[in-house]
């Protein structure tokens, strides 16, 4: 007999994947350039030269017992300190490899992270509009995941509806920032004010509250800024890293959990994760991924193309009148839509070829998403897809 | 407040890894060829050069987002119509990519396996001697892991007590052959009559009884012969198979959970594994591993070593009078230790610089285990150390 929840599941179809399908089904009819694709995360930039040639390097030159045996549960050694000197220099914590853990990618980091903080019955706080994959990660653990809404003008944090809802059963605080899907950097400001919440709420209900930050989006920050590091305004926090965006790796699903070197009993959450990938029969990323990984950790690939995605789409949007707030960073960008049901919308959407996604299952109601990680030329010529769209019916 | 169950594994420190600490640690006072280290069992025979060659070929040819863009969950198309097709085409049964889930290995085959067939409190049956590795898997699902003890004289299945011990609880059973620690393939008879229990007692009780195989021993069978397919004997059938000892890639955690084509609900069940996977946020192997292992699926390492090693060792034991099943295949043997506590005999060992394992937590107290996928020149410089430790003190 299967089991029912798993089965039940099934029945639940993502509406990404839906308008994802429909997406390729009408390419097959009108050629795929012709389908403007803003359903997918997925990144769209080449991988970096330099991972490349080091795969080939390592393969090449070393012995196959090194590249390819049994990496340590925790991850490759060397690799471990490889990230944690990273980190250390890029944010001035003092990340030791004893911090680190490595994952498949952030997905696999988050999972781990809640296992590690809450029992069944425990709660998780994350900030509407947030990644619906949290659901999985979550409520298969047996925690609840309790979303407070948004903040609209902004898409920073609703601290009234926050802190009503940080009861005495919250665990752990999930953020997302840089943030899917709203392309939003949470200020200093934002990270200040909630690591004085935590605090407050941590002493009061006398458990630590903890802050799992979701962070596969850090390297993709526009203006030439860069995104505050999350860990730096509060002590007891774990972060949740992905290489799949950075360096447009995602089927490699490598990552790593960093706990805050400040965290209570933070080595002993390192070792911890070992024992739950025991359970889950899954010990770490691919050896050799580790390895590549390790030469070229402050690499990117070429990510200014969503930079300038974002600006055409973004101008468009305002001169359409939409309502949208300024993405900092990623490669999401999520309006408004101009009538209440953004589901009716994006079936409207559809007449035009466009594929946008409606955001109920982000946690707010009435927007959209745009995944504008596809090539700039296709971006243009929607354009006058998504004007004719727009003017043609509101 | 960290969970406790997971903090309570960590001070049950595993008996083979400190045993492997011991013999790291000795390595560095005497230099690691003078350890006779048979605690691990990390296949030690290079990777075959195809599998480097295909690996650089893929990198020097393909497009980076073909190598490592996003896999579907299920794991690449294309890899499971090859895993497929090499299964029939190999064992005569009609497995289609419908029937393949890729996994991390063999471990994250069962862990899906147990998940997908069984709720808290309902119990897995096993048969000692066992790998320890399976009380994380089944543990941490909520799931119970009853072991049958073993049958002594030849490490074939105790029947007797099978039957007695499967009750209504029991929802799968779960096999390891070629085996850990024991070496020994279970012959058609006992597969027959394995399967022949199962249906008596599934019609019994009114839901299927599961069969998952733990395969990743498959290719390495002694004397030219090769090990029957369990999946054969019984339609509700769960193979779950790694490339770590046949293509000698432990560290790229790839293998694939394939369900019998006719067992019930098969399709579904594969795309119930994906549901899994979201959970646990570890979705599929790396995306270039899978490409490889598509290309060399047929290949094996050169295995031969084993068998010679095998050879060695087990004529050396028998001519010291111990008492040993001959291992059909694996990298192991599983003597009885000459005293009734073989922890006291692994201590002895140790003085003659023997790393072996005692059988406790394999579930045959008085056993000991030898890994022998270490260099055949140093299985021939240990046979003194062993000739010496037994007739020195026994």
């Amino acid at each position: 007999m299967l089991v029912q929840k798993y089965k039940d599941m099934l029945s639940k179809k993502s509406v990404i994947r839906e308008l994802s399908e429909f997406a390729t089904a009408r390419g097959k009819e009108i050629g795929y350039e012709n389908v403007f694709d803003y359903s997918l995360g997925n990144p769209g930039v080449p991988v970096p030269q330099e991972f490349t040639d080091t795969m080939i390097k390592l393969l090449q030159e070393k012995d196959t017992s090194f590249l390819h045996g049994y990496s340590p549960s925790l991850g490759n050694t060397y690799v471990r300190e490889k990230v944690a000197a990273s980190l250390e220099r890029r944010f001035g914590l003092p990340y030791k490899k004893e911090h680190i853990f490595m994952t498949s990618g952030a997905a696999g980091a988050i999972a781990h992270a809640v296992r590690l903080i809450s029992q069944p019955g425990d709660e998780i706080l994350t900030f509407a509009p947030f990644f619906p994959e949290y659901h999985p990660y979550v409520d298969l653990s047996g925690a609840v995941l309790k979303v407070v809404p948004p903040s609209f003008e902004d898409f920073q944090i609703n601290f009234e509806k926050a802190s009503e809802m940080m009861t005495e059963k919250v665990m752990a605080v999930l953020v997302n920032t840089p943030n899917n899907p709203t392309g939003v950097v949470y200020s200093e400001e934002t990270l200040k004010k909630l690591a004085d919440l935590m605090t407050e709420k941590s002493k009061k209900y006398g458990h630590p509250i903890y802050l799992i930050t979701d962070e596969p989006y850090r390297e993709i920050v526009f203006g030439g800024k860069t995104a505050p590091c999350v860990s730096k305004f509060y002590d007891n926090s774990i972060m949740c890293y992905s290489f799949s965006k950075s360096l447009s790796i995602p089927g490699e699903r490598i990552g790593y959990l960093a706990v805050n070197p400040a965290c209570e009993d933070a080595e002993t959450f390192v070792y911890m994760c070992g024992q739950i990938s025991r359970g889950i029969g899954h010990n770490c990323p691919s050896s050799i991924i580790q390895l590549a990984v390790a030469e070229t950790l402050d690499m990117t690939a070429d990510l200014s193309v969503y930079e300038t995605n974002m600006n055409l789409i973004y101008n468009e949007l305002v001169d359409l009148g939409l309502t949208v707030v300024k993405p900092d960073g990623t490669f999401y960008i999520f309006p408004k839509a101009p009538i209440p049901d953004a589901k009716e919308f994006s079936k409207k959407a559809l007449e035009y070829d466009l594929i946008l996604v409606p955001a109920d299952t982000f946690g707010a109601p009435g927007y959209f998403r745009m995944a504008y990680c596809i090539d700039t030329e296709k971006v243009e010529r929607s354009l006058p897809a998504l004007r004719k769209l727009i003017k043609e019916n509101y």
